[in-house]
């Protein structure tokens, strides 16, 4: 009896929709290297891994640090314990599979790896093939929405717990070291991404990192924060002020609140990812700002903090049910400050569904 | 005038050193991916970058996210703002600099980078070689060296003062997200890498995640963790009981320490990274548990988790004064536990100093 027919769902099912694009393809075998692929589609966690996908057969390689957790998590899976990196038991498994023609994604394959699994596999050929698995990975089932539904609640207590224990003179550095501390202790493998938390004008830094300026009554503090909970991971942005907005941002957050509203509004499947970004797009360009904001309007989320689809102006992407996608305008001025706003949002059969439950404004 | 003249210290000398490898190797530049490689070798810490180098110029590859950071970072150098991800400004760049043959490090760049930069840049010629950057980054400078004992000193008071608040009931995860907030809390950016927080029996798996074991009186805690600290990181280890260790694993410890402190001894100037690792295995040979010790005695410490020397087996580096390794011995009995000690250690111009300060022992 085949050790296949034993897949658990739904490892199953994506390992069959795999197979499905290796015979259309005319492969015989294709190589998942990136590990949250491998996680996806077999459940193992082994930081130093490897899957080789042929029509009958999943193998799993690894090397004895992960022997134990293969055996927990995919022990349906053909394992094998390799004694160094390197090519030699990827290319002697794939001659026992007898594959001629492997398919990979090029994207994550180093172009030494490439050589090295070439020059030893010879004549197997190696094939850069579009992914197969980050389109799918795009759309979450009902269990992976679930954990990424818990991913934002632990950021969300994490968040309020932090936002009450603000003071002025605490540093971007501490309350960023409190909050991962506070998603920790609420059951996160720790953050989905290294969290910006920027003061006054820091916040003009899209991709700020926690520095030493300290909090005060009158100037803004934007966090950009994720929990990761069970391998899944939020996104949220939130801006606060002690004190009072003054004028001048008061006036673009307004701008920067109107352009995420029209951005979520327009999420819905069958919308296209460009048209979402242009809807909110336009708010801030109508506002004069346009050249304020000088990112993508979002992105998907999941097992990587930046995943399919993209929102953004260049997007060919099309909203399908299950996404999940982050909705971020934001709004730079160099100097002054930044307001940027982030939720995640999930796209239903009729529409979407605004995941994170937080307030828009804390002012 | 050129603005390369401008370039300061440690960059001028590191870009030159890179400027000597691109005329021996007969070619027109050098295109560094890597984003610690790049912060080594300009300063400028954005996360979409590249950098070219030429004989004559350094032009920095990055978007306007990173603007800002580029102009503080990195003035001298040309800055190259890219509207999106892709090869089109690095060959505008190479065809600009009138590049015919362009190094790089094939670890660092992926088949569909390589495949969309060839064809697009033809006829230039990319060609792989061993990293010109990597062994350079092995022999740290004084001020490197001090970043790092620096890291050192956040990663041991953290992990005092965990250790004083650790009591019976607390889980892994607790004690992991403790252990990072108190380093953060001390200016840390950040772990080194996801600590290892193991109670009991899961300190056998030499990568085990924190999870939701908690700590008892008689069970043994292992701790591997550590702080980066501008960018520059450290990596210790050591186990902890609550009450006193059983007979078995305190034999266990024993030999572990002996290893450890033969491995230390034999760090040098000039020393075979495998005699340093030699020095420690035959300890734990003798002693039986040779088959319990499955991994490399060290490695190199600095920008990234493991870099170079690697102190194993297999090894063919030899130390010189500044490099900065890892002593790290551990035996692993499934099922019941495992005791691993680590220490960072400067090679010095007469031998060697230990970094790290903390007592081994806490039993």
């Amino acid at each position: 009896m085949s050790r296949a027919t034993r897949i658990p769902e739904p490892y199953s099912i994506r390992i069959n929709d795999l197979r499905n694009e290796i015979r259309k393809r005319r492969l015989d075998a294709y190589f998942v290297q990136d590990r949250m692929d491998q996680y996806w589609l077999t459940g193992f966690t082994g930081e130093d891994g490897g899957v080789l996908v042929t029509p009958r057969q999943v193998v799993l390689l690894t090397d004895g640090r992960f022997d134990e957790a293969a055996e927990h998590e995919a022990p349906w899976a053909r394992k094998v314990l390799r004694k160094k990196r390197g090519p030699e038991a990827t290319v002697r498994e794939l001659r026992r599979l007898r594959v001629r023609r492997v398919g990979f994604n090029g994207g994550h394959m180093t172009v030494s790896d490439f050589n090295a699994l070439r020059k030893l596999g010879r004549p197997i050929r190696l094939v850069p093939i579009p992914s197969p698995i980050q389109p799918r990975r795009a759309v979450k089932t009902p269990a992976e929405v679930a954990r990424i539904r818990t991913a934002v609640g632990v950021a969300e207590q994490a968040f309020e717990a932090v936002r009450k224990w603000l003071r002025p003179g605490l540093s971007e550095r501490e309350i960023a070291a409190r909050l991962a501390y506070e998603m920790r202790q609420r059951g996160a493998q720790g953050e989905a991404f290294p969290s910006i938390v920027a003061v006054g004008p820091n916040s003009s830094l899209p991709h700020y990192e926690p520095g030493d300026r300290r909090l005060t009554e009158t100037e803004l503090l934007l966090v950009d924060w994720g929990a990761r909970v069970n391998w899944y991971g939020s996104d949220l942005t939130r801006v606060v002020w002690l004190g009072s907005i003054p004028a001048q941002l008061r006036k673009v957050f307004d701008v920067v609140r109107e352009a995420q509203a029209r951005g979520i509004e327009a999420v819905r499947p069958g919308a296209r990812a460009a048209a979402v970004d242009r809807a909110a797009r336009q708010v801030i360009d109508k506002a004069g700002f346009g050249k304020r904001f000088n990112h993508a309007l979002g992105h998907g989320i999941g097992l990587v903090g930046h995943e399919a689809p993209r929102v953004g102006k260049l997007s060919t992407d099309v909203l399908e049910p299950g996404m999940v996608v982050t909705i971020e305008p934001g709004i730079y001025l160099p100097g002054i400050g930044g307001i940027r706003l982030e939720d995640d949002v999930l796209v239903t059969e009729t529409g979407h569904e605004v995941l994170s439950t937080l307030p828009v404004s804390f002012a």
